[in-house]
């Protein structure tokens, strides 16, 4: 379906309303186009990767965890029937606000600002069908915490940790449901544990290699609320650049390129 | 070293002294050869990759948790200081007995005939540096049990569970001691989890791919005990087959062929 009439924006517009630390990217997806503030925490592919893995149902109401400037619920929106998002930062989230007025998605999206420590006093327990997140990777003692303060808290777990991002997932999942992480392949393992002690078993994992010569750097990861343990698919491992540098087949196709 | 002149061996009088059901195999490893009986489980590819996956040091004591026939501990032996190893199944263990004589290894390698879910009555505890284990993969209830009862006990949990196995190579290994498995990949939560439960952190994954463009059916995984979570290496995948079916250079490496 095409859609960019419907969505037909004047840009030139909307690029003359930006403040100097925004700007407008093309999503390349059904005519969308996204908002980033420079000076906060930019989306990259692994926010790309993960929207596309898991495969949604139409009927679905997916939920995203730290949603940023919504970049995950743009690229899906014509997948999947409805969409809360989360957003702690509060320039995020009111970037993320816009980005789904400016994409005419507010019958679809819906974001909220708040912390998903506290997801049960927001939304009630069991009524989504999937979660997704791109959490934070790194520990708050790993690393250099980057300068900028928003930053810093999309890259390390200073508002949450690994725990608080599962255990949020659990009480939004309906029995059944998917929880699908981007996540570095080096805290597999406390992936997997904190998934288990909220009742969510791995079922699908996918390692992502930059080149096929170099090993995974970043991992798609989905689990079952409710599951007994055991069945999961390791999928072939996703290849970003080929050997000459270039993007692969899949990854152009996942970007529509 | 060439081990040929030590090793020298009446192969045809070893032969001729096989029962009907025993075979005589090449190990295409200094010379070593292996008995086996046509009647119960087999080594495969799995004992092999698994035998070569740890990085061993020269002064390590090495302890195979279910040995069969005690073809990890042949493979291994020029790689460490000393190996023990334990296996359930009588008919086995008197093999693996005899196959440490056959190959004039009995100070190296140490068969007993035993059960690893008492392993706290026959070895003392975290004594050894690195534990190696090709247990049974499938739970009892789980696929067509095979008739003949030795092959079931190696391809199924009929005397140990994956939490027996993890149990006892955490009594067996000092602090900071690695233990590896050969598994597949459809477990890997349950393993996970079965490790963390044991102090032992999971810090290398290899998928195995049977060929370029088919998905993981088998995996190493290398946990270190007393570790803190998070660290792990996702390595490159192991394909063992090329598009055309012959072996890749990385199997006939491991197979020093």
């Amino acid at each position: 379906m095409e859609n960019s009439e419907k969505n037909f924006r004047d840009w030139s517009e909307i690029i003359a309303g930006l403040s100097p630390d925004e700007r407008l990217d093309d999503l390349l997806c059904s005519g969308r186009r996204i908002i980033q503030n420079t000076k906060e925490f930019c989306f990259s592919l692994d926010a790309v990767l993960l929207a596309h893995y898991p495969r949604y149902k139409k009927h679905w109401r997916v939920f995203d965890l730290g949603t940023g400037t919504g970049v995950m619920p743009l690229l899906i929106a014509d997948e999947v029937k409805e969409i809360h998002a989360l957003e702690i930062n509060p320039v995020m989230a009111s970037l993320a606000k816009r980005n789904v007025v400016l994409n005419n998605l507010q019958e679809k999206i819906h974001v909220s600002e708040g912390d998903y420590r506290r997801i049960r006093e927001l939304y009630p327990p069991e009524s989504f069908d999937c979660v997704i997140a791109n959490p934070p990777y790194r520990p708050v003692n790993q690393g250099q915490l980057n300068s900028l303060d928003g930053v810093a808290r999309a890259r390390h777990e200073v508002t949450a940790t690994l725990q608080d991002v599962v255990k949020a997932a659990r009480y939004l999942l309906r029995f059944r449901g998917r929880f699908a992480m981007v996540h570095l392949p080096e805290r597999l393992g406390e992936i997997i544990v904190a998934m288990a002690e909220n009742q969510i078993q791995v079922k699908r994992l996918q390692l992502v290699q930059p080149k096929p010569d170099k090993p995974s750097n970043l991992m798609l990861i989905e689990g079952v609320a409710g599951a007994a343990p055991g069945g999961m698919k390791a999928e072939l491992p996703l290849i970003v650049h080929e050997a000459d540098g270039s993007y692969t087949r899949e990854i152009l196709d996942i970007y529509n390129m």
